[in-house]
């Protein structure tokens, strides 16, 4: 069983695996050639193209695991919500979902036979890793995704979506239904395709209060956890610790961290029957590797060698990451984890 | 003693105090009639403006404070870094802080003698209250200054801050050396100005890991309150819980919790020899007063009569927030408080 796997199960490695969310992305210069020719949609919808950008960090770092190149909101096309990416910026909602006749008006059975595209990905890499990496699949999570619906794009405040949760709760549970069915059955297709390991992005669940979280989110997350039974899961969150112990309660083997709360501090919260991934601040990647070397020093010593750790970065990779010390930063895990004694961090990222 | 000064000192209160943080602000028509004619900084420059802003809500609402109507940016024009509000954005500045000449270059002695405008201010609001209600004066803290100073305005990952800190932290501390002493001499002439209650505002602290608050924040936010004495003070930070006991080493009689946490959690991580304000979330105000009076009832169970607890949002009143539920939460705090038993909020609402 690979290292990424048997942690996820909690098992022993010789040293800790790692990778880092959005490894594959614009801050490759191999990423960015694509996409003088590609829309980030088309790379999605060809098979061979989400192949080729899945499989660049594969060949370039030392990651211990792929994860398919997509985006969580690709159900909202075949739900009936079109949307794309304006120049530069987040994504644009055509018409947002706010009315009881929006929500009514979504579909939500068998998405992710419209989504065939991203299965076809996840067969052809794993075609290409022969079994060498395990894939990771993902979804978003209904209420990162049900925020982008109801406010038509990015949100600071969250003004309409809360708006909803507290003014109109049986619509915001219907809703948050229909999207943790189309979510439990995109992840379950991706692991019959081939992913190994699935992970919920619940990217935006940290403006949320615990309470707010128990009563609009807890019961349609755990539903979609029920409905992945023993597929092996990791359950992701940023921007609010408290939530912690609620997301491990909804599911998932694995809790994402991000790098506001200590990982030991964290992992106590969560309790050691599940393992935790994280949590280096992505921005750390821009400081000089000495730097880079003593944070991830710091986390590998807060996880203090106990099977489950997964090392990846608080949230995504930033786009003007400079390659070298996403390179650094991976060997940096597995050598500090397998215990090899280091000299000095900028002698050696010199030598390369 | 005010009910507001007796519990920010941890005395006992016949009911809970409230104020909201920008209560003065777009929400309130008579604000926005106000500018129409005048641009936010020409009323935080003219005392007499400031002074009316000031006093709005206090006209309009049953507040146990009023806070001095200005802005955290005031002292960056002293200190040799112009700026402007864009149209409907937020701050832009025309030179960031970026380099060692930049942050030689930065004037930090005496800055508030620049600033005698706000003190004017809080000298007419003091003579217009006469003592009926305290007013509160406020900074931004050395955090959240630099964050704008650097990045030349908002951030969403505050790439060049971090960058900073991890990079050059010994440019990093001499710039946070110089805003801390700018920001104990601003809010220290507040308090001489009249200002019964000053806050120490670190609206973006919460981007930052508690190693690296506790390397890059702690020992500067410790000078201010240090230079503070026994001036009575409020520390607010939000979006990372994990700070509070940070925030608390670093001063403030109280502190003030988001939305994030709950707050009998948060008030228990911090230890009760500390006050707490909070924990509303500002989306609240936009529910049917039903779910409003349900929220700010959880949040008084949770403070459990306990002296030291301030009722406030978990961060600033937004703009389109409805002036009747402002009106409706405040009351109900002093009302459910009190211990004035509940009629039908709805109702209640319909027959003001």
């Amino acid at each position: 069983m690979s290292r990424f796997l048997r942690a996820v199960n909690g098992r022993p490695v010789d040293c800790t695996p790692v990778w880092f969310m959005r490894q594959a992305g614009r801050y490759m210069p191999a990423y960015r050639k694509l996409r003088e020719k590609h829309t980030l949609l088309d790379i999605c919808r060809h098979p061979e193209l989400a192949c080729e950008v899945t499989m660049q960090p594969l060949q370039r770092f030392n990651f211990d695991a792929g994860i398919i190149f997509a985006d969580i909101l690709l159900p909202l096309q075949p739900m009936g919500v079109p949307f794309d990416f304006a120049q530069g910026e987040g994504p644009v909602i055509e018409r947002p979902v706010r009315t009881s006749a929006d929500v009514d008006g979504l579909r939500s059975e068998e998405i992710y036979a419209d989504l065939a595209f991203v299965m076809d990905a996840i067969k052809l890499v794993c075609a290409e890793l022969k079994g060498r990496l395990p894939l990771i699949g993902f979804a978003g999570a209904p209420f990162t995704l049900a925020s982008y619906m109801i406010e038509g794009g990015g949100s600071r405040h969250y003004l309409r979506t809360k708006t909803m949760m507290y003014s109109e709760p049986h619509l915001w549970h219907r809703l948050m239904e229909k999207l943790s069915r189309v979510v439990g059955e995109l992840l379950l297709a991706q692991h019959r395709a081939g992913a190994a390991v699935v992970q919920l992005f619940d990217s935006w669940v940290g403006c949320l209060s615990p309470g707010d979280y128990r009563e609009f989110v807890l019961p349609h997350v755990t539903r979609i956890f029920d409905m992945l039974g023993s597929v092996p899961s990791i359950h992701f969150g940023t921007g609010n610790a408290e939530l912690l112990p609620l997301m491990k309660q909804a599911g998932g083997r694995v809790i994402g961290l991000d790098w506001r709360i200590d990982l030991d501090v964290g992992w106590e919260r969560l309790g050691h029957d599940v393992g935790v991934q994280g949590n280096l601040d992505p921005l750390v990647l821009f400081a000089p590797p000495a730097v880079i070397e003593q944070r991830v020093s710091d986390i590998l010593r807060r996880a203090d060698g106990r099977p489950g750790h997964i090392f990846n970065l608080g949230h995504g990779i930033l786009p003007d990451t400079p390659e070298e010390h996403v390179k650094f930063a991976v060997d940096a895990v597995h050598r500090l984890s397998a215990g090899v004694p280091s000299t000095s961090a900028e002698a050696r990222l010199g030598g390369r």
